[in-house]
């Protein structure tokens, strides 16, 4: 499965909104395709939406090649800043924009082909590094998966969400191939369901021990004694360690901290947001009330009952037992 | 709108899986209708199940008012034992079905339809008690719910559960009538989604403001401060105050807990089991695994995915401000 695949002229995309139901791959030759894409969550997942966006700025720029460079960088600036318009809260898209703002601004070409060449390069250098940082996270949190353990995970921050193990899920997958023996939790997720449609998917096809719970029934395990340890993924983290994750990781956070479950949040060193002091400085995003009256056809919520719907929530540093990354386990300052 | 309506002859009951999209009446006459009816959800919240309950138990002996006394009572105790295996977790059921069982054992009567007759009498008594509880609840509740204050609420506790006011909700009906202004919000509660479809559908009825939120939205607002005190039911409270109600109540006693948000119970009398010590001591129904991977034709999780699915929780008492109950605001020790 290769959720995403530069063709160097398309971006394939695997359609997550379709999961599990289909499989279905689209081809997409226009940025304004890729924006509607991460827009609509057919690509989702902190890494992987920065993946698609730098591809989504080459097919802003593929055809531009013979024009000047004066008149390329702008275009670059324009297709970047509206890529960012997609979605505001992961900081990963921002971060690997920048970068190939910069590259391209740095780069000493013969011409504008070249240049275009040289970002491409770039593109497929930052995705491989988010590939290699799933192996090192994967790596740094093996020690966290014991024999025989209960993990309960939120959203999915696996394979789909970066495209090899993903990042909450990286050490699930390496102690799998370890033949330690071990149970994932998987939180539905609502309103989109990711966990459900998306981690279940994946962890079953890795033929990984996985059981789906509602949101709201993660309580009643912790308080069992079913679940050893929590692992999400992080959409963008502040750099006092306040983490801005999807809705519900909060909650989860607050459950483990009373009923002392280890609390860890996997994620990249470009999650990290040097821009953010604390979680009051990420921005979070309010998707539609649709996502949350309904549920495919099935209407849940009466047609005119108004809905809050904030996609992310902010845990703070201090319900955090420690940081997953690429350079092993970073606990937070307490 | 009256969701329970003994007509004599049969039971009419409002099919609450259909709601908010059709109001859907069904007549029963036989028993096992009316036990299909409470397993399957088509009637529930724990002192409407009570009163469906002892009307299914007229229509098990309606037929039999010929029959001798012994007869007639021998079924009475086969008819109830079968109710009973219904639903486990609300007590109420139980509760009220034993109060059918001595009433009929220590009546005197002039003959079997005599007794039936009394029987039917009893009935409406439980019926009558189950609303004016309702009323009381209301009146002690009523001091919390002060002038531009948020409550949010779990499941669904109101008129449809009980057939007046309801519990959680008689609070807010009152303050309605009393026009404080306020604001609730409504976990929609997974898998069976009672809050976003009967709570928000019966508030938007009484023109009561009313915003509804997935489950795991809960820890976001009460971090914003935007919640100022939690309204619950319950199905089951053991002598202890441990308190069984509809999962996700227990996650929601602890967020409370951490953001300092009191959290409330309202209950009537009879949802207290005097069998019941603790929390332990009170079975936790769970249900099948089709609930949480599908919504209608929605299918969410993958057709072979376990799926964990309790329909309750227990709350510890510790956890729990108080229970609004007919005779005031109860404290628990702690």
């Amino acid at each position: 499965m290769k959720s995403i695949e530069w063709k160097g002229d398309c971006l394939s995309l695997l359609d997550q909104r379709k999961l599990p139901q289909k499989e279905v791959y689209h081809q997409y030759t226009k940025i304004e395709d890729v924006w509607q894409a991460i827009k609509q969550l057919q690509v989702r997942g902190a890494p992987a939406i920065a993946i698609a966006g730098v591809y989504g700025l080459l097919l802003g720029l593929n055809h531009l090649t013979k024009s000047d460079k004066s008149n390329f960088l702008k275009k670059l600036e324009e297709a970047a800043s509206y890529l960012e318009t997609s979605r505001p809260t992961a900081v990963n898209l921002f971060i690997a924009l920048k970068r190939m703002r910069q590259f391209a601004h740095n780069t000493t070409c013969s011409s504008t082909k070249d240049l275009y060449q040289q970002l491409e390069k770039e593109a497929r250098i930052i995705e491989e590094e988010e590939y290699q940082s799933c192996e090192k996270i994967g790596k740094s949190g093996l020690s966290l998966i014991t024999q025989g353990c209960s993990v309960l995970t939120h959203c999915n921050a696996g394979a789909l969400a970066v495209g090899k193990w993903g990042t909450a899920l990286a050490p699930l997958y390496l102690a799998k191939q370890k033949n330690i023996s071990f149970k994932v939790y998987a939180d539905e997720t609502r309103p989109l369901l990711q966990g459900a449609r998306l981690t279940a998917w994946e962890l079953l096809q890795a033929e990984i021990d996985c059981t789906v719970i509602c949101d709201n029934m993660a309580a009643s395990l912790m308080a069992e004694g079913k679940i050893d340890l929590i692992i999400t993924g992080a959409d963008r983290v502040a750099l006092n360690g306040d983490t801005a994750n999807k809705i519900g990781t909060l909650g989860l956070a607050v459950l483990a901290h009373h009923f002392k479950v280890p609390f860890y949040i996997a994620c990249p060193r470009t999650t990290i947001d040097p821009q953010a002091k604390s979680g009051k400085d990420i921005p979070i995003e309010e998707r539609g009330a649709e996502e949350v009256r309904s549920f495919g056809d099935f209407q849940a919520a009466p047609d005119n009952c108004p809905v809050y719907n904030p996609a992310f929530d902010v845990t703070p540093a201090s319900l955090i037992s420690g940081f997953i990354t690429e350079e092993g386990i970073i606990r937070p300052h307490k």
